[in-house]
């Protein structure tokens, strides 16, 4: 089901999508090009921050023009501008889900490739958060098709997302406290903490913009509100979590010197 | 032959050819940024594990703007999401067969060069496995066409083009094992060993979701079926395989320091 959209509520996402491939692609580049800047040990943790970026970006530019390709300006000789009307191609949200399953195990891998743990604990750590982020998209995807209509069966897919997301959090913000307490540089310890809360709460964003067609925004506006409220979540968790990651492997890379190369 | 397909297959194929693509895309980045930290003797071997991953990307760039031009969603003003219709263009699934003929050879030697084999066994075992793989998939794709019809012919090529595969099988499984045996290190030995039995289990997905035709799939059905099948396969054998040698390559460039640098 396609919604008619105003020319202000068409357009709105349509900039929204824009500004948000710009970031995407920005940051992959920045990533990738401060490679040199980082000892041996942290390269692949910033080659992966770089790839999420880079994933999101070719998206974005799919989600982009499926999102242009959806509505059609009609002719106005006399130059009032028209609402878009529906061309009939269906926009295809589904993208995000494809992001999502690549990204977001890789976001995790990331994450655990900078926290200093044994290779065992960093392979063990890396694999369980990596699938319980998986299973996460693939328990909510079924529930975003459904926007209209019985949203409890919406509910009821959004319960499902949430367990291995719980498991995402507690390990987060309880499992891996043990890991921060043992880095010794000060500064260090408090970028990592920042890592994993700055994730829990752009993550929690996601499921309060999955239940916006439950609070009662109609077709249009439900479509809109996801549209710009996952944007900003996308930004926050690739880009934003993205930098501080940097930010980690050049302390780590260059502990006293820190000052000199940020 | 063009079927008609649902709103619902037709997004199905385009999510997974679009999902393929994104992942081949980020392996080979992935592959070529990380060579740096690859030792001399495997460069060449990083370098064409992230070439298969490149000529993939390349050609499901092509699937995926023909499944697209195959197809076209009529007209809704109303916003209620018709089934595509059939535009003519014929979906070009040859490209698959384009793709394996470059990529199938240098998945083998890919293998073969981390195999730690003498310069003159390596460049036998190379052009042998090479061929096979190449005639293989030679043999296979006349039945490919046959999708309708007598499906004894589809049953012909692909019993020849199980000849060289066999050779492959067998060349993996128990031929190389002598090499594998000899490897110092345990945890590269292990690895080998599961690039062996990867490579070996997800190329038998291939002449499965060959015959889906001949278990009774309709027209529609074999195409979906097929499609996703091979998009499966394609991620397993090119992008789970090349992180595996990767992984490989990574550990016996760094025998001490592995732990460091994952």
């Amino acid at each position: 089901m396609m919604f008619p959209v105003t020319a202000g509520q068409f357009d709105l996402v349509y900039n929204a999508l824009s500004f948000t491939l710009a970031s995407m692609m920005a940051s992959t580049i920045f990533f990738w090009i401060r490679m040199g800047s980082v000892s041996e040990k942290y390269k692949s943790a910033m080659t992966i921050t770089g790839l999420v970026t880079f994933i999101a970006a070719y998206h974005y530019i799919r989600i982009f023009n499926s999102w242009n390709e959806s509505y059609h300006y009609p002719e106005a000789a006399d130059g009032v501008v028209q609402d878009p009307v529906i061309t009939g191609q269906p926009f295809n949200d589904a993208y995000r889900y494809m992001d999502w399953m690549l990204t977001v195990p890789l976001l995790m891998i990331e994450i655990i490739f900078v926290m200093g743990l044994s290779p065992e604990e960093t392979a063990a750590k890396a694999t369980s958060l990596g699938v319980a982020a998986g299973l996460m998209i693939v328990l909510g995807y079924p529930g975003e098709l459904i926007i209209e209509g019985d949203l409890n069966v919406r509910w009821m897919w959004w319960t499902l997302a949430m367990i291995p997301f719980l498991y995402v959090v507690h390990t987060l913000l309880i499992g891996l406290q043990g890991a921060i307490k043992e880095e010794k540089n000060e500064e260090v310890a408090k970028k990592l903490n920042m890592v994993c809360w700055a994730t829990v709460v752009s993550w929690c964003t996601y499921p309060i913009v999955y239940v916006f067609p439950m609070l009662g925004l109609d077709g249009p506006s439900a479509v809109v509100a996801i549209q710009l409220g996952y944007c900003v979540s996308d930004i926050i968790s690739k880009c934003g979590v993205g930098f501080l990651i940097y930010n980690i492997t050049i302390a780590k890379s260059n502990p006293e010197g820190y000052a000199q190369v940020h």
